[in-house]
């Protein structure tokens, strides 16, 4: 009997490869339009560098990529990318077509609904609000919380405590297989793999139970659950 | 000989009094909407008692007031006033009247023009840039970068050196009596005292050599003083 689901956030319920991507580029723009010397191309390889070394969540990316461009801090050329990517963020955060729709025909089956995801808490819970789709959810749980992320088993084990949940009265839906569907499947749940964001392409023919395109594929997928 | 004009930024510039009491005010009122348990006065109350006791630039307001308020951390609601806070932020940060106009007049009569603000650099440039106001100043010099604020001499004498200005061809602007005005006019400076924001109403006889309501009257003072 499935009696919740466990959603991945980013590129899951919404485009987050596209956004990041987007932001990036429109920062970098307006930093070299604030003065920042360089080629745009270049200035994109740099930055991609500082946030492969230093991970997505480091914080202080603009400041790094302006001291390795021009050898000091400049706060006008940094805080010009900062404000236009947070511009672009407010603009470009919706959830993926028909996200709405099928979560309030899930909360309808009378389903818990829960996040897990990794990131900051706080800026985890912006993208949700921001996406106006929070209200759907019991708990969102982040690895900032627990300490540690995906793919390990412990954090799935701790998302599903904190839902209340069996694994195997458990579907999950994400759209990495290395970090989402691979342990998911490990623990016992029912795994939905959504084909969506940069890692659609990679193949799998071992741990996903479903496949599908759009999120509303969910709805037949539980009912038939359910039966 | 006047060659330079330093300005103060919050309630000098633009209403800053105004914006941040509103942005509270909509902050706390969102948070209670998202689950905070708590009268919206007396919510008030304990937020104005955070920020004083640990300042402005703190970075924590919110969640100290959901502890207060709730014995524990809330994700969802922290966040919830953090998006309100910004959105209030983005929406009503605006130069007062006559603003713009006057610096491009100051600009056109050769002046060099800086700015001189305690806070947080990417705080008070973020700012700066959302009231699209930066490009008219040759410098922005902060309290952060010099790690120590105004009423402290050193502070004033630092952004002069930085703006290449001697205090006998300089006219500061600003609205405090004490933080702005007193220091300015000890170390030699023309002072000009604009009557906006909280200490609008403070009276004073002794440091200020111009007092004005509205920026564009700077335009004549100086015009007098260049004579």
């Amino acid at each position: 009997m499935i009696k919740g689901i466990l959603f991945d956030l980013d590129d899951t319920l919404y485009n987050s490869s596209e956004f990041v991507e987007i932001a990036r580029r429109e920062a970098v723009k307006s930093m070299i339009d604030a003065g920042l010397n360089i080629k745009f191309e270049e200035a994109m390889g740099i930055l991609n560098k500082i946030i492969k070394d230093k991970g997505s969540n480091y914080g202080k990316h603009f400041d790094d990529l302006v001291k390795a461009v021009l050898g000091r801090y400049d706060p006008k050329i940094i805080t010009t990318g900062i404000i236009t990517y947070h511009n672009v963020k407010v603009a470009l955060l919706r959830p993926y077509p028909h996200t709405i729709k099928t979560l309030i025909e899930l909360k309808a089956m009378g389903l818990k609904l829960g996040v897990i995801t990794d990131g900051l808490t706080i800026k985890q819970w912006e993208k949700l609000i921001r996406l106006g789709i929070h209200p759907f959810f019991d708990d969102v749980i982040t690895s900032e919380e627990f300490g540690l992320g995906k793919p390990h088993l412990e954090f799935f084990k701790y998302g599903l405590s904190r839902m209340g949940l069996k694994p195997e009265e458990t579907v999950y839906v994400g759209d990495r297989v290395d970090k989402d569907i691979k342990p998911a499947k490990e623990l016992g749940m029912i795994t939905v793999r959504i084909l969506k964001g940069k890692y659609k392409d990679m193949v799998d023919n071992k741990y996903s139970d479903y496949t599908i395109k759009s999120l509303q594929e969910l709805v037949d997928i539980v009912k038939n659950l359910k039966q």
